[in-house]
């Protein structure tokens, strides 16, 4: 991809580095090794060589998940070190920091490719977002914890490959992929990016676990969109089908709705092959829609502040309404606005990874959950805004504009989401005082909103082959 | 891919080469336009120009579509020109020359990268094979017949580009996939390198019908594996579903058993997904194990003869036992034998193919059709093939090797196929005397059997990460 062949490069540990050097835990200074591979490759590569939590009584005491181990899951498993691929991203940094004060040994791998789109399409996160390495270093500093970190794009196998070899992951959480659906109907070259991007990152990473880290569990991120808007229940996965006097438990049918929906569908079928196959355990985490902005450990410092995306590409609806709200502009609901989806806070995210790390899968197994607390139709979603907005003396406008995608917007959804309870999840559910702190955060960042990114931008008929470049 | 940079070559039309040139249909000379880009290409671009079917007189007299036109499908549409992508292949050839004879104008859009796959791992055909120039104009010759031809990777957008600029296709049939389980099962490198090239090959054929004939149907071949072997009976492509009271028909379930059945599976959810957001029409062809080398038209001469593949790469069942009973080798059964699967002989493939084209999909429409004509389990055919060397006087032995697959080895297998017959397919059964033949063919060539090719040498356990090279 022309545009992106910049974002390129990979890790190589410098022969000097060792990964489990000791470091001040008190000290917010910390030795950076870079190694410059300038012969072959041609981005430098780098790595932050941090502290490990080594003895289990260390581990013990600062391990707690909410859940509890489940001694019957996971063939006694117990993940120690944990990889958040994808971890300077919405869900991964969060994830990434829950996991860490919870006495998870943490390493992020991230390619920051993230913020390169911001760049190229003229965007911006509402909230002011810091570098990935200030934000590790202020962790380091208020929690004495520390994140390694290591940058590069898991599609390059070789940089993968180190980072499995040095890190020794016991789980990988997967979050590493292009994620929006508009991103990937932009054009030809962009629905090619996401493609190949997740599919082959997620090969990578299946391949590494299977050459490295056989034991590993693979914690990935799906997404509800993969089931499509069927008129029968959505079940967790799997269905059990009576079909002409016999019967069978098969993959649930999947009608992804965009290119990037369909990576992800690629991507589960593409692992419950290798679990048959290899024996890989896997999780399928099919996230509904996140929204929210804070958790306890992104609220400790400005630095530590997660990114909360409003634009037509990366924004997701309860988001952008907020922010939408905050500016006096109406809420854009798409068409008819019976689009009903499954959402939930991003606190209930980074606790849904946890219980899935805490529970994992079999070797062999693979397992899918629904991770979402709640249904809302957008309809829902603009009306609670407006009673939202009213309750802070802010009066909310919705406005319908033509629906940019191509979906049903009426229709039935009725999806199951009782795995991740059993698990011990304790959903944080939309309420009047969530959102009007929400609310209140949009309008206290309002400032920084850029009026023209609030429209949507990108129409699924209208994609065409040739590029589409982005006018200032 | 390392191993396949070498393929990357792209078409450009020179200025003086028009593509109505006309040619003396009686004369086997023909002129060959060659255009060089060195500055930004790696490789040299061709096209050969050679005369096109215009008049619709002409078309009328020799287009005797065995089936009829449906004149309910399909919305008028009437196909004339045909593009067949990876018509230099076992299917691709068979169907371009079926498709040229019944009058279709055809253009074979290769990069040849198939043989290439033959030289890397040291492999043959059984049967000698021209290069497709020679074969092109072979056919040129003995009929008068033009096919024109496009060298070069579908997975190069700017290539596929000026193929449909230059040819503009009513009909695409898309064989240009690589096509091998065990192929795709080597090694990392294979993998990646099969989900990338027919995934994002397809996503480009799609681009091109949706940016330059957006009226052109795509007839896609997809293959019965990617169903593999639920325990209730396999549909065409869609299922009835009643499940908790509601009732909605759905994409049949897939299960995928290799990285090339899952690239199959991938390409029919994207292709599902354009044909309902683009309005594209398609046809998926889910074929089963294509068997027999001969067809009217690859038997007119032997620069037309097609390949035959025996080895354990490229090699599929029936194909394989008759050459491994020609050369006295036991027949190589994997485990039980149990596995069941649809077997069609290749007269039936180019005629399936034929009536796609002929009963296109409706715009939208996303039809699947399973392309079999019997089922067999692999000791029933080792069976025949044992009952036909009786016949023929050569003793067959037969021999269970360790399954090199990850596969059930005894299993329910009952699979739909009536809507090809319901358009008119003639099926040609097995039969004890198609066996004596491709038997007797088998003997004819058996001197240039290698010994070396014939045992299976992918493991699906055994995969790794790092390349696999391939020792003399």
């Amino acid at each position: 991809m022309a545009h992106l062949l910049s974002t390129s490069c990979t890790l190589k540990i410098a022969p000097g580095c060792k990964p489990n050097s000791r470091l001040n835990q008190d000290s917010l200074a910390f030795s950076a090794s870079f190694s410059f591979q300038t012969s072959k490759l041609p981005f430098r590569s780098f790595r932050l060589p941090v502290e490990r939590f080594r003895t289990n009584s260390t581990l013990q005491e600062t391990t707690i998940p909410s859940s509890g181990f489940r001694a019957s899951s996971g063939e006694g498993l117990k993940a120690e070190k944990v990889m958040v691929i994808g971890g300077d991203g919405y869900c991964g940094w969060a994830t990434a920091l829950h996991l860490s004060k919870k006495g998870y040994e943490v390493a992020i791998v991230d390619s920051l490719v993230r913020r390169l789109f911001d760049q190229q399409l003229g965007i911006d996160s509402l909230t002011p977002i810091s570098s990935i390495h200030s934000r590790v270093r202020r962790w380091k500093a208020l929690t004495g914890k520390s994140i390694e970190l290591y940058i590069g794009d898991i599609c390059d196998f070789e940089f993968l490959s180190e980072t499995f070899k040095s890190f020794e992951p016991d789980a990988v959480v997967h979050f590493g992929e292009q994620r929006s659906a508009p991103y990937s109907m932009i054009d030809r070259s962009r629905a090619v990016f996401t493609q190949n991007n997740n599919v082959i990152g997620t090969l990578n990473v299946l391949f590494a676990i299977k050459e490295y880290r056989d034991h590993c569990h693979l914690v990935k991120l799906g997404t509800m969109g993969e089931y499509g808007t069927p008129n029968i229940d959505i079940e967790e996965g799997y269905i059990t089908i009576t079909h002409n006097g016999r019967t069978d438990t098969l993959p649930y049918p999947k009608q992804g709705s965009s290119f990037y929906h369909l990576s992800k569908v690629h991507d589960s079928n593409n692992i419950a092959f290798t679990c048959k196959a290899w024996g890989i355990r896997a999780t399928d985490l099919n996230q509904g829609v996140v929204y929210g902005v804070k958790t306890p450990e992104t609220d400790m410092h400005e630095e530590l502040c997660n990114r909360l995306d409003y634009d037509g590409v990366f924004g997701t609806a309860l988001n952008r309404f907020c922010v939408q709200a905050a500016v006096g502009h109406p809420l854009t609901v798409y068409g008819k606005g019976g689009q009903t989806r499954g959402y939930l806070d991003i606190r209930d995210t980074v606790q849904c990874v946890e219980l899935a790390i805490a529970n994992p899968a079999n070797r062999g197994e693979f397992r899918v959950f629904n991770q979402f607390t709640e249904q809302f139709s957008v309809n829902e979603l603009a009306a609670l805004v407006t009673k939202a907005g009213k309750n802070l003396g802010i009066e909310v406008q919705t406005t319908s504009v033509p629906n940019p995608r191509v979906e049903a917007e009426e229709h039935y959804y009725n999806a199951k989401h009782t795995k991740l309870i059993e698990l011990g999840l304790q959903p944080h559910l939309l309420s009047d005082s969530l959102l009007d702190s929400l609310l209140n955060f949009a309008v206290e960042y309002k400032d920084r909103v850029d009026m023209k990114q609030i429209m949507p931008s990108v129409s699924w008929k209208g994609i065409g082959a040739k590029p589409k470049t982005v006018a200032a």
